[in-house]
């Protein structure tokens, strides 16, 4: 695959507290027929952390089947570098075109601990590996010591960055900090949808994408526009989209596009896995209200 | 089990990836004999969270059978409140007389959300339970209105604190907060090792010790003197062992203890779940120089 573009995030939705296989299929097969450029299968969207291991492999299965000619890469972090091992073996059988790794933490870990899980799985890959820097999720920060040593290692074919700074010569000059220290042949990727279109702009390569995973097509506006060096259409589209970017500072990227799936009836109600909960009602009232007003349900 | 005086909390060292049983049995019986008032296994010095449901339910029966008369709780925490329960069932079959439960978190989870895996988790239990409040691991912080209301939950029975301030009067006024907001038959336990002594003799009940499931003498010395209002004789063993509490708060008492228990032949080398790495060879001559130093070893 090709780790440029946009990468969309699904969701796993749960039904009765296991995973609604039919749904994540309608889901996979929604994206695909949106013309995203690739499809991350069990990302922190994804709730790949509170899957166990068969049924992320069982969701590994449905994403590849599903996506038709669309590549797949697959989530394999996990606290254990055992775990983390065998999670890539069942992603690559599953046919994964890549996977995706956090370097997920109970005990913090230094970053010699850090390199070195990504040293271990990399050199049993026979699929490219997406570095996936998450500090909101993982408490590790990566310094771009860290990514350079990384980014050195086998298989790493990108890096999955958090947002970038709202200033666009901010933005630049971060992306191309990064850039100094890496592979010409390593992708850079924002995330933090809010930060996507300035990510762009700013020189990244995708997009990796929590509200393409549930709406893929302002998503693929915004991607298309940006990579076309069409800075007003991005713009616009992003601008448009302000109301929701506020709703995902304030109630989570992750639990508002929940909100959205389940209010389209793309999944079942309470699709997340406790101990998280949805949204409350007055929450969903005003994330609902903006999907409306976006004319974003089509 | 009386939610009082030192709960040791040991390792479970793994060999070769594998959770190596003889070596944890030898631990638990070892701290048996010292004295302890109950055995935490599974705590997050007992690794729990980079261990597979199986592996938990063998260390949680290994515990129970070398313990002999000496209590065991067993550490319960998850990512997903139906995993949690399933680890509490395995405990409770297990012979716990307890259990612990930290609110793990991947995605952050709001004060609702953390209520609510209490909620969920208590209402199936038929044994006690101790909150396991550990920010620096689950990155979740307790209000006094958290503890409230948690505490007056069914089955809850104590509440593991992070260390008490180092001033006296600060460390009183602290524990005498949280009790003013819990029923009285809910103890109080001091964690962070270097505030324990501190935390004993400000009101705390019992002390959930990282130090004591490796090196059980000095911390039941500890325990024994500040419960029974020998302040001086608390303190000369705390003030003695002043070196190691600078290591643990360099190195992390996980990783320290870890050294310790391979130095001392309790267990093998590499003890610890990869991508976790062992200390480096300087820094584990620095912590031998300090067991030998205080005649920790024997």
């Amino acid at each position: 695959m090709r780790f440029t573009g946009l990468s969309a995030f699904p969701h796993t939705p749960l039904r009765d507290d296991a995973v609604d296989e039919g749904a994540y299929a309608r889901l996979v097969d929604r994206l695909a027929a949106a013309g995203v450029d690739s499809i991350t299968s069990l990302g922190s969207t994804g709730s790949y952390m509170y899957l166990d291991r068969e049924e992320r492999r069982r969701a590994a299965r449905t994403a590849v089947r599903n996506a038709g000619p669309v590549p797949v890469m697959v989530g394999i972090g996990a606290l254990r570098t055992s775990q983390v091992r065998a999670l890539a073996d069942d992603a690559q059988e599953a046919g994964a075109s890549a996977v995706l790794l956090a370097p997920v933490t109970y005990q913090a870990l230094n970053d010699d601990e850090v390199f070195g899980l990504f040293e271990d799985v990399t050199a049993g890959l026979s699929v490219p590996l997406v570095v996936y820097d998450n500090p909101g999720t993982t408490h590790v920060t990566f310094s771009l010591d860290l990514y350079e040593r990384i980014a050195a290692l086998p298989n790493v074919a990108s890096i999955k960055i958090p947002g970038v700074p709202a200033d666009p010569a901010e933005a630049a000059a971060r992306v191309r900090a990064i850039r100094d220290r890496i592979p010409s042949t390593v992708t850079v990727g924002v995330s933090g949808d809010a930060a996507a279109a300035t990510g762009l702009e700013a020189g990244c390569d995708a997009w990796y994408s929590v509200l393409g995973g549930t709406l893929p097509r302002p998503a693929v506006t915004i991607t298309r526009a940006a990579l076309a060096g069409d800075h007003a259409a991005a713009t616009a589209e992003h601008t448009r989209l302000a109301p929701l970017w506020a709703l995902f500072a304030e109630l989570s990227s992750y639990r508002v596009t929940a909100a959205i799936a389940e209010h389209l009836g793309l999944v079942a109600p309470d699709s997340l896995p406790r101990p998280v909960r949805g949204l409350d009602a007055d929450a969903r009232t005003r994330v609902i209200r903006v999907v409306d007003e976006l004319q974003l349900a089509d």
